[in-house]
């Protein structure tokens, strides 16, 4: 699947629907010569002009490391194609290897910050400037960033809205139950308008 | 469908898993006479133990009034039956009706804060103790809470754990896109162990 022809930019004002529905994504983060990449199932969006999300990286991880010392962070959304890629990301830590070679995952310099984005096999990116909040990230592992660009597979989000479609089941999002079992985010449910009896 | 008589408490400890995969939600709350529940599709688990989620409440909302006066907010979590209530009640003020009434909604008193928590239709709840965070209520809408009871319909969790099943689609969670449009989680996808090749 050469998904990354399909990339193209979401305009900032509608970068909080990429992350609307819950699914479960994978934190990048750079600084020097160092990046890495985990999967977290904790993250939301906290406002949607300008768009910024909060995203659960606990202190202890590379990441976090990282994190605080770009002051940025990548969001990227993995379609169901990438289940057992995220569950391994998740499951190893990146101080002892370089995650990116060890899974052979591509990754693209964000256009903004330049930490790495993933697009084969993922649904969307975001990149994200990280809004300083000592307190809460201490507390609560919360980390809240504003989002500086973002991208998605035309063929699953376009002109601002998800298509989830039979023919685009590798593309839809997965949600993290607990130990390795996803759900897909699919079957789309359309609700009355408000008002209908 | 009478999914009350299937709710069984869930450990503290599991409480978590309740909102791992991001599921759309409705925020109940109360204080003297007066009660509300809307939904709400950004929250998120910060914490396992001691079990914490935040939720962003904008705080222009009768919701958001009622929590700082009671210090606490119900979290249910409706299954795909309630995709048309779900939409409705996210796009009424409760300052101007009682949803409960309007939306013949039944509601049963949590078992340590008594707010109030909805059953039927629902796959789980969580009853939250506001943690008060000015700061990042004021700057980001989120309000942090400790979860103090949770309990789960035993037909979709039990034991800890959720079990997406033909059998059970009514109850399994809604993921909201925008505009009335929800993706059903579903489609159980068992990742591979880390380290398979």
């Amino acid at each position: 699947m050469s998904s990354s022809n399909h990339f193209q930019p979401v305009l900032l004002e509608h970068a909080s629907r990429l992350v609307n529905h819950g699914p479960t994504v994978l934190v990048t983060s750079a600084h020097g010569t160092r990046r890495n990449v985990m999967a977290a199932a904790w993250s939301m969006p906290v406002e949607f002009t300008p768009p910024r999300i909060a995203v659960v990286i606990d202190k202890r991880t590379f990441t976090r490391e990282l994190v605080a010392a770009s002051g940025g962070f990548g969001i990227c959304i993995p379609g169901t194609a990438l289940v057992d890629l995220t569950y391994a990301l998740g499951s190893a830590s990146g101080r002892d290897l370089d995650k990116f070679e060890r899974y052979a995952v591509e990754a693209r310099p964000g256009p903004v910050l330049g930490l790495p984005m993933l697009e084969s096999g993922c649904a969307a990116w975001l990149e994200c400037r990280l809004i300083s909040e000592p307190h809460t990230e201490d507390a609560y592992d919360t980390c809240f960033g504003e989002v500086v660009a973002a991208a998605a597979d035309a063929r699953i989000f376009s002109n601002g809205h998800w298509s989830f479609r039979e023919d685009n089941t590798d593309l839809q999002t997965i949600h993290h139950l607990g130990a390795g079992n996803f759900v897909r985010a699919g079957g789309v449910l359309r609700a009355a308008p408000p008002g209908t009896p």
